[in-house]
């Protein structure tokens, strides 16, 4: 089957298994140690990048319709997904689809949930699937040289903004940074975040107040300077956190 | 027609109207200078209280139907719906219409959107609909004794909860707050929404150093106590700062 007949067969199943209207969308990070990157998929019929993304099987949640797709495309499981936003605009997917017959599933308006999810770039293994021709990170600051599908630039940063709102009340690095780090490295992950560089002193006093940091008794050896303290997360404390916030007030 | 002809009569213009599987639920806080209090509908079918909702129609995305439901409960124009979370568990509504035949739009699977608002609660006469008998503010301390339907109290909390997240990074209370108001009010707004008591001398600070507030050279009069300082809002620094967040990093 070329890539329209298979559309157009998954189409037809669509309509048993998935509730209409509603879709996911993932944005799943990764970072390098110095930039954040983003899966994609790039699709045969238009050579377009897309975010992960699917339906909601009618006897899934969201969340679970979630998991499902990232694990489909990245084999992990138990990774921590944060919905963070709807995009409902009208006309969202229609005019990517119009080559086909009208009553093609995805070609029907649908209301997309985004979903975010922080993983360790080294345990991914990126699978695409029937339709695309590959599935790659992609570098935050390569995605306005990309063709981007539909609204997927905007749902990228949405869930950008979203995360730099977050790293204001919640601990973040667990499945982005190696079990042992710097302060440095850890620096490095926030700055990239947040698109600007942060004053050292400022971030390591208030990174330590938190209390979600373990140092241990190890340096980081081989570079040029004095070896740097090796950190971990307190899980403990990290996961207490998570759940209440910082406090600021 | 008594209700139950209402809702089926509702049902058949609804197949027309509105994209199927798809709802908005929106919170309307409002605080009294003491308590948040939230805006609830009691339905004459099943004297239960119910969170002002409704679909959203065909040409319509969620913000503008939102914005729709809003208006039509409190009469308000122009408040600032935020967005946070989307209910998608199975069985959510369908016991609610147990009574009503299948085909019933309000029996099928919906996904529900949640708004809040904060209004100001001297600006707002609450009206119901043909199917309510009520629509009134409820103080959330109060919400434990009250019959809600659904997933609803579920959903105040999860407003409440990101309420309490976004203050770390937001500036609020704009529209919760008289023009004038002193920093005790103020923090009395804080305590309610974090629902703890803060130490006042870190609070003052920490909310000055925001730069959020203006001092006027005026007090308020007619305590027993030294006449506190009356603050209003520095109009253009909030809406930037409600732009670009607080910056904790």
């Amino acid at each position: 089957m070329d890539f329209k007949e298979i559309i157009i067969n998954n189409s037809k199943k669509a309509y048993e298994m998935y509730v209409p209207h509603i879709s996911v969308d993932t944005v799943i990070f990764g970072f390098n140690g110095d930039q954040l990157k983003v899966l994609l998929l790039k699709m045969k019929f238009n050579q377009q990048w897309f975010l992960p993304g699917g339906y909601m099987k009618k006897e899934e949640n969201l969340e679970s319709a979630a998991i499902r797709i990232l694990r489909e495309r990245t084999q992990l499981d138990k990774i921590f997904l944060q919905e963070f936003a709807v995009f409902s605009e009208l006309n969202r997917s229609e005019e990517t689809f119009k080559d086909f017959p009208d009553d093609l599933w995805h070609k029907k308006r649908f209301i997309s949930v985004g979903y975010y999810a922080l993983v360790n770039h080294k345990d991914v293994s990126p699978i695409g699937d029937e339709l695309s021709e590959s599935c790659d990170w992609i570098y935050l600051d390569e995605l306005e040289n990309q063709n981007i599908t539909m609204d997927h630039k905007k749902i990228i940063e949405k869930a950008l903004n979203t995360l730099r709102e977050q790293i204001s009340y919640k601990p973040i690095g667990l499945n982005l940074l190696p079990e042992k780090f710097t302060l440095p490295e850890l620096q490095k992950l926030y700055e990239a975040i947040l698109g600007r560089t942060l004053n050292r002193g400022n971030f390591y006093r208030k990174i330590k107040n938190i209390g979600i940091l373990k140092k241990l008794d190890e340096q980081r050896k081989g570079g040029a300077h004095k070896a740097p303290d090796l950190y971990t997360f307190d899980l403990e404390n990290y996961f207490k956190i998570l759940e209440n916030g910082i406090t600021n007030w």
